[in-house]
């Protein structure tokens, strides 16, 4: 009997797919650069058929690449080329299993897509504050396979500190399982932590218990036009001084791409600032009822006295905190409508974001004269998407062919500056050779005997992360 | 050459402690429930050291026992009777490496005393918001292993939710290093919290970069008389809804526990409530300027006027609210000054606090005649210290054989609860029989594995957290 007539069996054929058709959509990422091939897309419809499906994987030593909303950045959830793997599929695994607005805790199972969960601490009165572009459609599993980050981090931290445990099945099928919502549970390692940001490497998550924390009752956002890219620091120290936590957002978007996102996006709207090289959005909540609109004013106003912010507009309604909104977030696909772009998610401390934009910007206009920078991003967490578009009526490929310098000088650049490659959008399979350059020997060691502890066959998610070793040069 | 020669031409004599005078008082736990032997206790002075030390012990097969300030509670530190495993102090590794209050970051080397670490960031402006009460004794490297909880962990979560990244060296010597302190860095495996809270017997952490908080400008704090255990929960509930994470601190007290303190500690003050069976210390704190007394007190009215409050009491000073704090701090010295008592460190969903000391006490009145409960600790976390001290007269060795049978009721009840037998002093030596009675056989296979491959030989801190299997019944 063949494979997928074994599958068939196990699984039934109405959870598998097998058609170039069916399977189209599942073996391309998000950017479109990778297209595999796979054996099948099996959906599973409980956990029990997620465990008969890796039990059996491992046996057979076949290769199993989990996938979400299939949104990454990295390649991560795409099988390769070889067409022997399977693609696992979460979307049928899609329940919010139970809310808890006592505990602030719900349980979501993997195919959750994040604006469902959202949607459900909602309804129960409560906030759950993971917030990316792509919420409309990526999936909380993947959402803690990638450790996702979002605009919300600087007050509520990463994915990872958003979880109380997981349910997973690991490589021998064996399901762990910590839903309980405990806040204090100091009982062997952190299974959990290890997990969430693995990327499916070790394990497929299929429910995670999710903290909830309470919706804000007053909130002011407001568009900042900046003196330059070391003002959002110091405005960042000032608004923190004065307001702690309540700063919820801290994002920045040079002039180059608001300009590009009134160009190619119909529904923007421009502020209509005083035009400057930097402008922040900034978010503001609290849980009480509070003036938070004189709060912002008055930090804003000292800032504009010592010549920080040269202009600044607060959000006088929902509407027009939208518009604020809708201009940070359509910088990405701002930038698709722009053209061809090379991307990199990096990260320094806070305080050397401006050191970054400097002598980064230096690195583009020596390697990558066919393009200008676009980096924008969660300057609050010193995370910034330092992409760099072609210019209008430069050549392609001349374009496409500075990628691997510019990468280097970049990356080099943050390494030197104590800085991370891989901010938020995690290793996948377009920086496995980034991790091998950057992490050190020790680390990547560590983390080879991990993998190989708990997938000692080297079927979860194959080539991701981490190579094996006959993979390597 | 012996052994002991041996480790004296690695580290020198002046590292080295061998003498049973010298040795004492690393050889037995702070619960003086186990006293041990060791070949030697090692002091080095740097991280060189530390990597020297274990290279040797992995190439010799010699068991390592780390230890900080020695205060834990389940005999993680201590080493075993054989005389045979060196005891691994990080005292003199005690070094504040840097301290940054604009990223508010602080590097600390794993001998800093936590009130050492506390001061340090008081120094810079900012809060380094662990508390517990060996804080004047207790190492941070120990609090790391052990991941510690205490009395801020409502609101700036367990140390591993402070811990932005580590300093640790592995079992074969070899050094993983993730100080700069980045915010997010999505770089392969969390290293960092599957270190903390291992208890030593993954690697041993050298220094940590540790997340620092604004300082808190505005503080409120309460004594409050409760209706009964459930008007924790209730009121709880309010004062997140009303003031948000601005809730720092919900310590529950019981009446019990109050005369013992107020008889034992000489320095007590009765807040002079009328008597209630339960009391909460509630502190309220707030980075901004604010009216939190003014706060506090409407959510207390309203819950007077629901009969939730009984009676309240605010500091209108810092010396009536070091009155109240010390009242919750000094619970255990008084228990101890009381005489023998049996302790449950365990943890529940917060909403069933109430029916965990219901049906909890009844377990005891059963099961442990001779002795009285005194449940107390960190209710806003569910996590409370069930402990269970000796009636004045009661015969001891009665008293003491009860401890067996207890234990196995409060743990199966807090287990069938969804709770756990360790919230937060963790493992140790004191409970490797209960983590493999309660956690799931695929959970001890995953955390066995990961051992393994973090410490093929088995030196690190052997016994603690994990038996090897030879050791297994």
């Amino acid at each position: 009997m063949d494979l997928r007539a074994r599958l068939t069996r196990l699984l039934g054929a109405e959870n598998l797919k097998f058609s170039a058709e069916d399977t189209a959509r599942y073996l391309t990422d998000h950017r479109r650069l990778y297209t595999g091939k796979a054996l099948a897309v099996a959906m599973p419809r409980d956990v029990p058929q997620v465990s008969a499906l890796l039990a059996w994987c491992n046996d057979a030593g076949i290769g199993v690449v989990p996938q979400g909303g299939n949104t990454g950045y990295c390649g991560g959830a795409t099988p390769d080329e070889s067409g022997t793997q399977v693609v696992l599929s979460l979307e049928r695994l899609a329940r919010i299993r139970s809310v808890d607005a006592d505990a602030q805790t719900m349980v979501a199972e993997a195919g959750c897509v994040l604006a469902q969960v959202q949607g459900a601490a909602a309804s129960a009165g409560c906030l759950f504050p993971l917030s990316l572009g792509s919420e409309g459609s990526c999936q909380i599993g993947g959402n803690l396979a990638t450790n996702a980050g979002g605009t919300a981090v600087l007050r509520y931290g990463m994915t990872r500190d958003l979880t109380l445990g997981l349910e997973a099945v690991l490589a021998d099928g064996s399901v762990v399982s910590n839903l309980s919502g405990l806040r204090k549970d100091n009982t062997g390692y952190d299974l959990t932590g290890l997990l969430v940001g693995s990327e499916g490497t070790l394990g497929v998550i299929t429910a995670a218990c999710l903290k909830l924390y309470p919706q804000p009752r007053s909130r002011a956002c407001a568009w900042i036009a900046l003196r330059d890219a070391r003002a959002a620091v110091e405005l960042l120290a000032g608004l923190r001084g004065a307001l702690g936590d309540r700063v919820t957002t801290c994002e920045l978007v040079p002039h180059v791409a608001l300009e590009l996102v009134l160009r190619h996006i119909p529904e923007a709207r421009d502020p209509g600032l005083s035009p400057a090289a930097w402008y922040l959005l900034v978010e503001v909540t609290a849980v009480e009822e509070a003036d938070l609109d004189a709060s912002l004013e008055r930090v804003l106003a000292a800032a504009a006295e010592r010549g920080i912010v040269l202009d600044a507009a607060l959000a006088r309604s929902e509407r027009q905190r939208e518009d604020f909104w809708r201009l940070r977030e359509s910088v990405p696909e701002a930038q698709r409508a722009a053209g061809g772009s090379l991307k990199h998610d990096v990260s320094v401390p806070v305080a050397r974001v401006p050191e970054l934009i400097e002598r980064g910007a230096a690195h583009v206009a020596t390697l990558a004269p066919e393009g200008f920078l676009v980096a924008y991003g969660h300057a609050g967490d010193g995370n910034l998407h330092f992409n760099v578009n072609q210019r209008p009526g430069a050549d392609a490929a001349a374009f496409r062919s500075r990628e691997s310098a510019l990468k280097r000088a970049i990356h080099d650049l943050v390494a030197e500056m104590g800085g991370s490659f891989s901010a938020e959008h995690g290793i996948g399979r377009l920086k496995v050779e980034e991790l091998e350059r950057y992490a050190a020997p020790s680390e990547l060691a560590a983390m080879r005997a991990i993998k190989h502890a708990l997938d000692p066959r080297g079927i979860l998610n194959p080539g991701k992360v981490l190579r094996a070793a006959r993979e390597r040069p």
